[in-house]
């Protein structure tokens, strides 16, 4: 509930929100400073039985370095819940705080599913269609090898397919041309793999002007490139937004519509929000984060990466 | 003339469109079918006696391989180009014909400058506040090291002072976070190497969301980012054109505005334009070499990368 540049308010509002539009059986765990959070709870006329305070005192700021926040602040609301989500006590963890801290909190509280070599993060990107796709890795590995790609797509396509319901899901490489051969080393030698990965739709290589097209669902690439077109691509929306260049297209580039980022390849659900995450992108997470639990996701892809059918 | 999707029509409008507008004392050399040219330009009321036609009756095609395409048609009209520039017929070659033909005629006809690793090729990309920022690499090299990129903010810099007018030229290495030591091992190694060059006003890093910014003049990354970035950004224009999504800055996306892409780092102008150029597109790559040959870029470039100061 600490997390993020308008916390604890924003978060407090997208639980709001969350709970109007929702009747799940969820149990919702707020992680944070027990006074502030009850006394704002009351402002804002919420007294779900399905919410329970939990005590964290210690916040970690935006800009802490996260390995050392994380060490010295073991009473912060970051390092609170992922002691409780590695002990089992929730089943999905939440947070639009410090992204350092919260992938460090991921990686090595909850640990990597056995077989992935890398964890991801993976950004929902909109098509002009109407559709959406999934851009991955989106800055969790600057340098990749070309197993780290093929892992990617792997994750990419069991998100798509249970998260936004895309049966078969059309897996695109990110490159500099269409043909086999085109591209960096990387991209090069990630074809064959991801071609010959009989999980995976395979559709071949994309380029940048694809990426906001409906030419393939899963779109994979190193987390540089990723990165750069995902703040690009909400630039674009900050921009048209000044500018007020008004459409619905470009409305859905406000990634407050898609709940966050999940770290994917780490044993449990772990969405980080973006630092200036409002109301609704608050909403979202949780949603995100049910809808992980509700369709086994995790157990998906531990059975993908263990070569067991689905457990 | 013969190159591009529209030739040579496209490209006789737009020397139409450039003489109406320019009264510069130059001379423009059309290389393609003489008996074509000679009906389009008097269709066209071309009359100029700035004008001759060179024959050329072999024309490659976009698909073609371009190196066996420029070595079996010695007698298209990139090859007849390639050679009248080699030899100091013309100053400057433009053409929107098949781009890898365009490149390998551009490194191995014109030689690469000395001192210079690998050449690059620039493209304009357009700043929400009305300017206009350089980045490059977009596409020749899509594996390079930390020296490429530091050549790159050179001839990038040199471009955006002589070409576009910037005045001691901002440079940034597009990067995933601000902070020095952030990002691939590419882009960490290629930090220092930048802010110590003393020809260079460097700036930093930059981040995808601030390519749009205002925040630097040149952009500098490898050629595969680059690439992904500026296909990307010409998507948006031709997203937002076919959603009939009318504003000033989406407009300022049409590649046509600026001429195409000069390959720096050759020993002569060259300038390739998008397969899909027509008559705007083809006159700005005219005012672009004419400007490029005027400013005495190339001298500068060579200069540069001698140590002697302005020959």
């Amino acid at each position: 509930m600490m997390g993020g540049d308008f916390a604890p308010l924003e978060a407090v509002k997208g639980l709001r929100l969350y709970l109007s539009e929702k009747a799940d059986a969820v149990s919702l765990f707020l992680f944070g400073d027990k006074g502030q959070l009850t006394s704002l709870l009351a402002e804002h006329g919420i007294h779900s039985k399905q919410i329970q305070i939990i005590h964290a005192p210690e916040v970690i700021g935006m800009h802490e370095h996260p390995t050392k926040a994380l060490k010295e602040k073991q009473q912060s609301s970051i390092a609170v819940g992922f002691y409780w989500l590695a002990t089992g006590k929730i089943d999905a963890f939440i947070s639009a705080g410090n992204t350092g801290a919260m992938l460090v909190g991921a990686m090595f509280s909850i640990k990597v599913i056995d077989g992935i070599l890398r964890p991801a993060i993976a950004s929902i990107i909109p098509k002009e269609n109407g559709k959406t796709g999934v851009l991955l890795d989106v800055g969790l590995n600057a340098d990749c090898k070309p197993e780290n790609l093929s892992q990617f797509a792997v994750l990419g396509s069991l998100y798509a397919q249970y998260i936004l319901g895309i049966e078969k899901p059309r897996i695109g490489l990110l490159n500099v041309g269409e043909e086999e051969g085109k591209g960096n080393l990387l991209a090069q030698a990630s074809y064959p793999l991801l071609k010959q990965n009989s999980q995976l739709n395979f559709s071949g290589n994309i380029e940048g002007r694809d990426i906001l097209l409906d030419r393939v669902d899963v779109m994979v690439c190193e987390g540089f490139t990723g990165n750069v077109v995902l703040k690009m691509a909400e630039s674009i929306y900050d921009i048209t937004k000044a500018k007020e260049i008004e459409h619905e297209f470009l409305d859905r580039f406000n990634f407050e519509y898609y709940g966050g980022t999940p770290v994917l390849g780490v044993a449990k659900p772990v969405i980080i929000g973006h630092g200036i995450s409002q109301e609704k992108a608050f909403k979202n997470m949780i949603a995100v984060a049910v809808k992980m639990i509700e369709t086994g996701l995790l157990t998906k892809i531990k059975a993908s990466f263990t070569g067991h059918p689905n457990a």
